[in-house]
């Protein structure tokens, strides 16, 4: 899709930090790209920007005005229209990792129309795959995995891709959901596709490169999630990766949207993946483990992050608190 | 979506036997809801139903036209849609395993809505799903399960079913691909799922039952298929089988549509399917081999189903050519 950059990021009237989590993602990930965020009266959400209107971000250079919040109750506010309609009027584009399609509002999709401006429903794929095929393809690949949903795989893909570039490695962020792809530009909302043509899309979305060059791919939730897992091994068999990286939270009392189903233990979700990722790669294996100890001291942090890489014999980090240097070293 | 019957199937210009293959399954499992087949000039299959014309099949109280025929390059040709036409005139509705959905086409949709007559086009889901919880429910599961693509999982879940009401059983077959469905009447093609709710469709087409009521479910592909591994995933996750079928073709050179990569062997595939059911269900366990000894003469076929369910301890059956009554044996 290639979605242009500079970036307004556009925070509704978010009611709180956690409702505009994405533009949050954009703006730690790509500063570079941000002019600025645009907040309505009552939003409470602030990502650090400079508050810039729409004509100063035009002025500036803007392409694409980011609507980077979650609306309430799945509804696109009037106020919302307004600011969109206006942003194509001034020569942007539009690109929303909205569940609702901004482009399903008629009065924004006709003036896009009109205007010839494009709109971005990165949720929502805007082409078919071929299916599948698991032939190997040059390039190397590595994709994140875990423990359950919602548990760094972004988070530490784009963690990855930053410390492998400062070394001079050739790396790109490979984008899997709608906050990835407002980072990227780019990318294929995977749990969006229909189930057929999963790992044909991740073939597409990871296709042959130099044999130096490392795709970075944002994993989905987990072979052991009995919500997702599906979507999980099409990412799996797709990307046949050469090495996966393993993210885990420990201090998580069930899975996600799980309650009473406890998170299962590193060693057993590193074997399960090693094997699905097998039937594609058979030399694929987990490479590291990313721990987020968030919710831990310093001390206990570090202690459980030493204990965790001396157990299980692979170089443990977490990306907030240590950086992934000990995971980059292991790929070389 | 339950389509009524009795059918007509609807065979067109099938240049072969082959292309009638939905047909076919069909007139072989649900002989008693067929009054017939209609046939165009040049129709080159032939399911061993009387040829029967739209006029004498509403008179015999027909209730939905079939279209059981694969077409041509995807293309529906003229003189089929004055068919379908016809036949939602005279008061039927229409049912299609065909990609192109026929409610693409204006002028048969637009007759069908004007006169209050159903299309169904069974490819295509007509409704939502919830995402799947992965939570326990009463009643039993069983899942036919495969080493590769098209190896009898929808023929074996049907002969199971056919054996267990024969013996007084409770059992459902479940459909999950469009020839089950127009064998059942109703079901859900699940690999045209979007991947987030492929086990939550599953949950759904498989709900809480009677302690002692089976749902025989059809399974798709199989867990060491590259290109369509997710979309079983999805299903064994959703299904929680308490008994896996697993349906194997000795003959086979390589997985389907991949030359080059040979079928796994059966008891990988086994551990596979079984390591992955237990996510949702810890009891699930293989409880037989469906062979397809077609290749074979009765001799060799009669000792490989012998010494295969020797190898692996368990029951070992041919559905064509020994019935699965061993297999049932074992669920009591």
């Amino acid at each position: 899709m290639s979605i242009a950059h500079p970036y307004l990021l556009f925070l509704g009237d978010a009611p709180d930090q956690l409702a505009a989590k994405v533009a949050d993602g954009i703006a730690r990930w790509r500063p570079d790209w941000c002019l600025g965020q645009l907040r309505l009266p009552g939003c409470k959400a602030d990502v650090g920007l400079p508050d810039t209107t729409l004509d100063e971000a035009v002025a500036r250079g803007a392409r694409t005005l980011v609507i980077g919040v979650a609306n309430r109750g799945g509804r696109i506010a009037d106020t919302w229209t307004e600011t969109m309609v206006r942003a194509l009027e001034l020569g942007l584009d539009i690109a929303s990792g909205l569940h609702n399609k901004v482009a399903d509002i008629a009065v924004v999709r006709d003036k896009a129309e009109t205007l010839g401006r494009q709109i971005f429903d990165v949720r929502h794929p805007n082409r078919t795959f071929d299916i599948g095929t698991g032939a190997r393809r040059p390039g190397k690949r590595l994709l994140t995995v875990g423990t359950d949903c919602s548990i760094g795989k972004m988070f530490t893909a784009l963690a990855l891709e930053a410390e492998m570039r400062r070394r001079g490695m050739k790396a790109d962020f490979r984008a899997t959901g709608q906050t990835g792809i407002l980072i990227s530009g780019d990318g294929v909302s995977i749990d969006a596709v229909v189930s057929d043509f999963v790992s044909g899309a991740v073939e597409w979305l990871t296709p042959a490169a130099d044999p130096d060059h490392w795709d970075v791919v944002e994993g989905q939730a987990s072979l052991l999630h009995p919500s997702y897992a599906g979507v999980t091994l099409g990412l799996v068999h797709g990307s046949q990766p050469d090495a996966l990286v393993m993210c885990h939270e420990p201090a998580r009392p069930h899975m996600r949207g799980l309650p009473g189903r406890p998170v299962p233990d590193l060693r057993t979700c590193i074997a399960v993946h090693e094997q699905a990722a097998r039937v594609t790669n058979p030399e694929a294996r987990v490479v590291g483990i990313s721990l987020n100890t968030a919710a831990l001291d310093e001390a206990a942090a570090l202690e459980l992050i030493a204990r965790t890489g001396r157990e299980l014999g692979l170089p443990c980090a977490d990306p907030v608190r240590t950086g992934v240097g000990p995971i980059v070293d292991a790929l070389r």
